[in-house]
Order: structure tokens, then C-alpha cells, then sequence
């Protein structure tokens, strides 16, 4: 958010503030940031009546009438023993002065309309001027424990949000409803594709027949598209002795998120978060001549990360996450090529999902930032010729890409492909990551040309990314209504009175024959009703047969997307499944 | 093995405590028992001078001697204090005597050709004429600690193998020196399939390119054939709550098998040492009809358990162990059929690999243990009937099964297919099992054309069991020499001079294009060096590319089993490959 934005809905926090402490004079503020949406502010209400969502419109009643008077800030900073006496009685802001007193920073005071907070300030300077009251709205009320942590106090959080403009307002409200529409938990459900068990746990979803086969489906078609480029399967298991990450430098980093696991031995066991370290172990089975790379190993397997309970969200994220990895065991001279394979991979995919067209994506060229070297394994030398290899690549491929400083990986710099979802929110979904430190630290080899023994360049890449995100990426994206090649069924053949029933079962046969998967809908439901059933399982086409079509020796195709109905044969019925599958 | 052979391989023991006290008067003696190919004893070498492998021709000799004073053996009841004085200075006999005296039991030294020993019996009564002196011979020298504790003091242990025989014996040796030869450990290198790493820790296989294809073609063999009875894929995650086997009882049977999976939250995870409790709850997701069953889950996925270390054999036994676990849903009158189709499947997979043949296998009818009922759930009469059910398809399908007590799971009773192998050695594979009582534990439930509530039946089932186990017993059945169908590599194509590489590529096109898997060899290596590695990796044919080939427009193929060489043109070779591989 740029910062214009930022200061306006901070200011909009301390509006509403205000308009809180005139209704209700015991609340005790505690803090209140500008957030992606707008803002918030966390309030104690403890010593008496505590508003809820219904009391939202006149509190925002309140605000604008008070912003009336919100002419100009004016901040002044004052003493530690000053700031105690403005909020005595009122323990969360006497613990935030006794914090930044004790980092030796400044106590500010800003005030605006009389009404006068503890802040660090980023304000609108005139905001009577400034703020559209039609650009800004309440939202909700929500608990949250004080700082984040469930062993304080519970406070009343009220949600606020806010943009430049009643437009952009509207816009996102209607985002936000779109969204509620295609929430993926939901048509989940209802296109029976997983399922949460409270035996199990959170976080761990069991997908059913229909899910897995989506699951299949994406992973094949991944795996067709990068056969071609040489890439083969590999297999790991999904723990291993903490050993492997001490050597791949994962352990310093990530040791708070591994699940830890424990035996009856001594042996000190995690959960894999990542593959790349246990394939190095494959490519360093055996001595490695240079006439086999690149290796190329891929693997659609589960990692674990202990995510937080209360951030796990469906699909969306997960603790078993499934990722269609791969890694390039290569020479340098063989980053160029590689990288491009890896390239038009993620374009064939994204294409067969209409996705991977212009103003739909853009390209993350994510690099390290030179000001935190800390943050990275490898000199600066190496970093930098793999950053601007990358680049090069993105440029020749004429690739529409930013260069984001902070944003690679702690061994490498990546390429992340984000995407615009159809109701136009980022995701980032594929990448390839240049690596030129992993192969090192675990001692990988190859005998080159001349009988020396050189060190591998690592590729790490994923096209889906988590298959879990992905599906729920994808289920929003297309509302249910998957491409044909990723609907988990196909078609309905739908005969209108059981005397259609053995040509409709003839055309089911050729159908599946030809590879598609169909549902022959012999069941007692009336006609009305079968078509009703296709429909909400988002069957891309069903296929109606009755007199006509028995005597024509054809079928009627009635298609979700166009609402459109064709009269044809067999043949070319398949002949235009087969068209629109390969995409 | 029967009662006099276990009889004889005791008396060895004796005889060779005998022999060894000849020789090593320092020696202390412990623990002689028989075991499955002979006996061993160990003894306490610490006084003195311990006998290596080397000394073993002299020690047999020895008891060869000796056996001719072996004519009767007698024993003698005696008391504590008796055995105590006995046994003096032998702190291991002393230990065996006070454990005897506490429980009550009556303490037996058992004697012949002079020799005596603390024994409870169990031996030929007249060795002397019993025993065959060609049909034993020691084999080896090895540590064991007192009571397989590795805190109690370190023992020599002296084998013995002893059959009926001398041919018996022979026999054995030559399957020992066959197995060696056929050792998956050894082949799984050659044939480059997998591979360990001391990072990554024992038990845990990293499957390489070659070994991964391998897994995914038994995998899509037995999804291929089961599919047309209607088995569905479904997906879990690797982690569960503890909750989960709680409520299905293996917490209180496995709890000490089980990996325990720490996060920073306090909840309490293990990793799945079985799949069947995480697919109850994908078929409780939503309320079932009784039109939708019978459900067939069918899932491949990686369970762990805590195998102790010292047991680990390559992919013989591991930790991360990848189940072709299936489970169906059905109600009690559809048992039969499924039963039945679970047969039918594990019929048509053996028979792809020439094992499911009269006198290659046989059926374990294994059910509970009558006198030991607190060893499983569930009350008698619904085992009865399990039992008896399971019976009933044997018979009618015509299984060559012999009815087993003891051996049920704790929750039903089983079909087992036990194979022998190339080399004549008994492995259990494939298994079909009712269950009766998970169903309930879980409240699964469905409607019945009543409308009434019912408890659904589970039937649990695995084709290859273990797939990491199934790929050792099938690397050492076939000597690496794998079918058509589950060789990663089928044919190499191999141009004789750079001339005849345009129509190698050309017929190696055509084969790939056909679905098979082709090495096309045009590497700078002679012909004889291409041949030998064909040969070596054991691909099931080649074809040779020479001037007569080319002009006639056939290729020669050659056969790694028949040692045949053929001339055809590609169209005859794809016909008879593919009938080759349907089989």
C-alpha cells in the first residue's frame, strides 16, 4: 500500500478512537495499525459495556460527524514520567512506554479534534481535508488476546476498512463477496473433493476419489509437459536424522517450524520441509560423469511444517503439504537452457489454464538484498552472477518481469510467477530458484571433460507450487467450473426414459473408451433432476438422450459454459473433447 | 520345524558345549538353543583363548569323536543349592538357576557321553544312532551379548547348521550361496534402483530414477487390474492426532511402535503406522446410502514404524514403508463378491509375474487364537462368522489354504498368499482381511432401502504388500532378470557403426512411440562393450543395427532369457512385445 494510503487509514484508527471513547468512556486503548484493507483498533472493555457489530453504524455515525472538527495534527514528545501521568490507570499503553523508554527512543504524543494518542505518527496532516467519508467503512468486531498472545487479556478488536476512494471501496466489498461465493472450503464440500477430520487434526486434510483425481490429473499433466525436457521421478521418504539439515543449513533456519520426531532410539528425527536436500543424496549415490547432466529429478510428495493452528485455513494452508518438486543437477553453461525448459513448462501449464496471458501474470526476478548479507548462504560474487543470469534469462524470454529486492531464497535467487486470479487477487504459484551453495555444502561432484572434479549447479523448481494452495487457487478461480481437462467428471449421459438407456449406455462406452470419465445417470431421478445434478457438480457437458437422438444415432452436447446445445454423432463429439482437453 | 529335528539340533548344542569345554576348559557356558537351520551356543570366553571361524573344522571334528560316546542321555532332578554347587564360578548358569528357583519351577541337569548341563530337555534320546555326523556342520563365529542386552557382557556365539540329512544340508548351503548371489542389496546397486544415505538415517531408501519407475509400474499394474472392480484412489496425510488410534484400539497394541511428531503446540501426533483408521474417516465425510456402497479405497502411500536399527536389511525391512493398502466399505452380503474380486485381482497380478501357479503358493486361513480371546476385539460369535465367511470364498474359489490359529489381525480374520520364490524360500504377500469391529469403533453408518441406520463392513487389503519389501523378494526371485512389463529399461537399440545410428534413432522412435521403454545406444563404446552392458543391466532384450538390417529393413533381436537371436521387421517386434507384456 503505498503511503499515502497507509496514512490515512492510521488515521482513520485514531478516528475511531475517538468516536469509541465518547461512547464508551471506560475503554482502555491499546494499539491500532493501518492493515491491507484499512485498519483496526484493539480496545479494552473491560470495565463495562463492550459494542458489537450492531453497534458498528453508529460508531461510524460518530466518526464522521467528529471528523469535522479533525482539521490538522500536531505531535509534541514528552517525558517517560509525562506520558505515565496522561495514561494512568490504563496498563497496556503504560507497557508500551515502559518498552520504548527502555530502547532510549522518543515518547510522541499526536493530537487531532482533541483527542490525543500515544504514537509514533504517519497521519494525514489535514485529515478533514483529506479522508472521503464515503471511502471508509466499519466492518466487524473480533477477539484478540493483547499483543497476540493467548495468556493476556482478550480485547475487543473493530475492523475498519478504507481506500483512496468510494470506488475502490465498492470494488473490494464486491471482491469480498465474489470471493465468499468461490470459497473453496465451500464448493469443497459441495463438489466433494476433501474433508477435515477432528481425529486427524487441523491442517491435515484427506482428500476423497474426486480430490485425488484432481490431484492426479494436475500432477500428470505437469509430469507429461516435463517429460519431454528430460525430467524423471524419484522417491524419498518423509523424515530423516536431523543431520541432513544441518548440512544443508536448513536447521538454523527453519528448526522452529519442523515437526520433531521421536523414536525409541536416541535418534533425533524431523519431518521434511523440503526435498531438495534428500535428493542431493540420490545424485550423490554414485560418482557423476558429466556426460549425465543435467539429472533432473521430480516427485510430487508431502513436506510438513508446523503452521500455527489458527492461521490454518482449508486448503488454502496446510501442515501436509504436497509439492510437485523438482531439482536440475547441472554445469553453469547448462543454467541457460534449463532455466528456459523450466519456463516454457510453467507456460504450457498456465496456458492449458488460460492463465499465462498478458496483463494476467507478472514475473517476481527475486533477488537478495545487498544491505542484509546475513540473511543469505554464499559470497557476494556468486549471488550476483546467479541474480543476473536469472535476469538474462527473463529478459531474453522477454518475460514480464520486476526485480524485487529481500525476496529470494536463503541460497538463491528465484523467478516467482504470480498470477491474477478471476477475481483479480496475486497469488504466486510457480518458480525456479538458481542454487549454487546447496551443492556444496553436501560436497556433490561430477568428473568433467578433462578427468576434474567439478561442483553441480542446483535448480530448484515447482510449477503447481503446494498442490493443496493450488487446488484452493483453482477452485476460487474457476468457481467449480474446471477446464475439461481437470474436471474430475467429464460429462453426464443423461438418458431421458429407460427405453434411451442401452444407446446411453453405448455412448457412455465410446466415451470412456476414448478416455473420458462419465457419468451414466441410470438412477430413478427424473430428467429434470439429473440435469440439475450435472449442473451443480459443474460437469463442463452432459449429453441428453431420447427419440430423436436414438433414431439420428446422435446426442444433443449441452455445455455449463456456453448454455448452448448441439446436435452431433459420437465421432465428433470426441474428436471436440479431445480438441479442448489439449489445450 | 517338527519336534525330533528341533530334538537333534538341541543334542548339538549339547555336543558342542562338550566339544568346546574339551578344548577351552576356561570357557563358561550359558545359553544352547535350537533355531531354524541348526543351533548355536553362547559361550564366555573371557578367561582365556575364544576360537575363531578358523577353529570350527577342528571343534567338529571334535564332536564327531565325541558323538560316539553319546549313546543315551539321562537326567536328574536336583536341588537349588545342588545346581549352585554345580555350576560355581558360572555367573550366567547361576542367574538361570535363581530365575528357575523363583518361579517355582524343578531345576533338571541333563547328561550324556560325561558331559552335563543346566537344561529343561528336549533332546534324542540315543544321539549316537540319531544323529547323521554329515548332516551337520558348524558355520560360523559371532558376538552376541548375554541376553541380546547390550549393557550385559559380550559372548562368543558358535553356529551350527544341522538338518535330517545330509542332502537337507546340502540343499540349505546351496540356497544360502544362490540367495547370496541374488541379494536385492547387492542387485539394488548394479541395477542402480535405490540407494541409503547415513545423512538421511538406516531404513529410510532413497528410490533413484530406475527404481522409482519400477515402483510406479507395480503400482499402475495392480491399479490397472483393479480398477474394473471399481477401485478409487483416495489421498491422507502421513501425521494424525493420537485421537485416531485411540479411538480405533491400536494405540493400546502399537503405542510402542509408533514415531511421536512434536510441534511447538502441545497436541499429540504420531505418523501412520497403517492407513486404514485416516480412510474411515474420508468415507464418514459425508452421510452414505446404501446405493453407494460397496466404497473401494484404494490408496499407495508410506507408513513408519519404529523398526530397532539392528533389524533393518536393506528394503527387506524398513521404517518408511509404502503400503498398496486398499480398503472397501460394503454391507455383510457383499462380502463374498469383494472377497472374491480382491482374489480375482491378486490372481491376475501373480500370474503377471508367473508366481500364482499349483505348488507356488498357498493360503494362511488365519484366524484367532480360541484360547487367547483377550487378544482381539470384538466378541466370539461375530469372528465365528467372519471366519467362517472367509472360509467359504476359499472354498469356492478353490484356494489351496490351510486353516491357521493365532494368526488373525486383532481386529478380524485373513486371507494370506504365501509364495515361494525362485530359490524355495516362503513369502508372504498379498492378504485380504474382514473387520467387523473398526466400523463400529469409528460409528461409521449408512442407510439402508429402509432407511434405517446400519454399520457398514470393512475389508481391508494389500496386492503387494510392502512395496519396499516386495521389490527385495522380486529383485532376489528374478535375480534382477525382471518380466518384461517391470524392467525400468526394455530394450537397448544398438547401432553396430555411426552408419546404421539414423535407422537405430528410427526404430528406436517406433518402440518408444509404441509405449516401450528403449535405451538407445550411441555412445562411442564398441559393440561388445554395448552388448555387456545391456547384459549387465539385464534388460529383457536388444536389438542389433548392422548393415543387414538396414538394407533388409528388420532388426535382430536378441533375448536375455532364451539366448535366441531372431530377424523381424519392427511391426512383428511391437506385436510380440506387447502380447509379451499383457500377460
Amino acid at each position: 500500500m503505498n503511503e499515502s494510503l497507509e496514512h490515512k487509514r492510521h488515521t482513520l484508527a485514531h478516528l475511531l478512537a475517538a468516536a469509541v471513547l465518547e461512547k464508551y468512556p471506560h475503554a482502555k486503548l491499546t494499539l491500532g495499525p493501518a492493515i491491507d484493507n484499512g485498519f483496526y483498533y484493539d480496545i479494552d472493555f473491560s470495565g463495562g459495556e463492550a459494542p458489537g457489530d450492531a453497534d458498528l453504524k453508529d460508531l461510524q455515525k460518530s466518526m464522521k460527524k467528529l471528523l469535522n472538527k479533525w482539521t490538522e495534527f500536531s505531535h509534541e514528545e514528552v517525558s517517560a514520567t509525562v506520558a505515565r501521568e496522561r495514561f494512568a490507570g490504563n496498563q497496556f499503553k503504560l507497557e508500551l512506554i515502559a518498552e520504548i523508554e527502555a530502547k532510549g527512543e522518543p515518547i510522541t504524543l499526536y493530537s487531532c479534534g482533541g483527542f490525543t494518542d500515544l504514537c509514533r505518527g504517519g497521519h494525514c496532516e489535514h485529515p478533514k481535508d483529506e479522508l472521503d467519508t464515503d471511502a471508509f467503512k466499519l466492518d466487524k468486531v473480533a477477539g484478540a488476546y493483547w499483543r497476540g498472545d493467548e495468556k493476556n487479556p482478550m480485547l475487543t478488536r473493530i475492523y475498519g476498512l478504507a481506500f483512496e476512494t468510494r470506488e475502490e471501496l465498492e470494488a473490494y466489498e464486491k471482491q469480498v463477496e465474489e470471493a465468499k461465493a468461490r470459497d473453496h472450503r465451500k464448493l469443497g464440500k459441495e463438489l466433494d473433493l476433501f474433508t477435515f477430520s477432528e481425529l486427524v487434526g487441523p491442517g491435515l486434510p484427506l482428500f476423497t476419489p474426486n480430490g485425488t483425481l484432481m490431484r492426479d490429473l494436475i500432477v500428470e499433466k505437469i509430469m507429461k509437459i516435463q517429460a519431454k525436457y528430460g525430467y524423471v521421478k524419484v522417491t524419498i521418504p518423509h523424515i530423516t536424522k536431523s543431520d541432513l539439515y544441518k548440512t544443508s543449513g536448513h536447521w538454523e533456519k527453519f528448526k522452529d517450524e519442523l515437526f520433531h520426531v521421536k523414536g525409541q532410539s536416541d535418534a533425533e528425527f524431523v519431518m521434511k520441509p523440503m526435498n531438495c536436500p534428500h535428493h542431493t543424496q540420490i545424485y550423490d549415490a554414485r560418482p557423476r560423469s558429466y556426460k549425465e547432466l543435467p539429472l533432473r529429478f521430480a516427485e510430487t510428495t508431502m513436506v510438513y511444517r508446523d503452521e500455527q493452528a489458527g492461521e490454518l485455513i482449508g486448503l488454502g494452508r496446510v501442515r501436509s503439504i504436497t509439492q510437485d518438486d523438482g531439482h536440475v543437477f547441472c554445469t553453469v553453461d547448462q543454467i541457460d537452457q534449463e532455466v528456459e525448459n523450466i519456463v516454457n513448462v510453467i507456460k504450457q501449464f498456465y496456458t492449458s489454464l488460460g492463465m499465462f496471458e498478458e496483463g494476467k501474470f507478472w514475473v517476481s526476478l527475486s533477488v537478495s538484498d545487498p544491505n542484509e548479507p546475513e540473511e543469505y548462504l554464499g559470497g557476494r560474487e556468486v549471488w550476483e552472477k546467479a541474480e543476473s543470469m536469472l535476469e538474462n534469462v527473463a529478459q531474453r524470454l522477454n518475460l514480464p518481469y520486476k526485480r524485487i529486492e529481500g525476496e529470494a531464497a536463503f541460497y538463491g535467487p528465484k523467478l516467482d510467477f504470480m498470477f491474477k486470479d478471476a477475481i483479480g487477487r496475486e497469488r504466486q504459484l510457480a518458480t525456479a530458484q538458481l542454487d549454487f551453495n546447496m551443492p556444496a555444502r553436501f560436497g556433490l561432484e561430477y568428473t568433467d571433460n578433462e578427468g576434474k572434479k567439478q561442483t553441480p549447479v542446483m535448480i530448484h523448481r515447482a510449477i503447481a507450487g503446494s498442490l493443496e494452495r493450488f487446488m484452493a487457487i483453482m477452485i476460487e478461480h474457476f468457481a467449480g467450473n474446471f477446464p475439461l481437462w481437470l474436471s474430475p467428471t467429464q460429462l453426464a449421459v443423461i438418458p431421458v426414459a429407460d427405453a434411451h438407456a442401452p444407446y446411453a449406455t453405448e455412448m457412455a462406452e465410446a466415451l470412456r473408451e476414448a478416455g473420458f470419465r462419465v457419468n451414466l445417470d441410470t438412477s430413478n431421478d427424473g430428467m429434470g433432476k439429473k440435469i440439475r445434478n450435472a449442473k451443480q457438480m459443474r460437469l463442463p457437458y452432459f449429453i441428453v438422450i431420447g427419440d430423436k437422438e436414438v433414431e439420428s444415432q446422435t446426442v444433443t452436447l449441452e455445455s455449463r459454459d456456453t448454455a448452448t446445445s448441439e446436435l452431433m454423432n459420437v465421432d465428433t463429439l470426441i474428436a471436440k473433447l479431445i480438441s479442448e482437453v489439449n489445450v
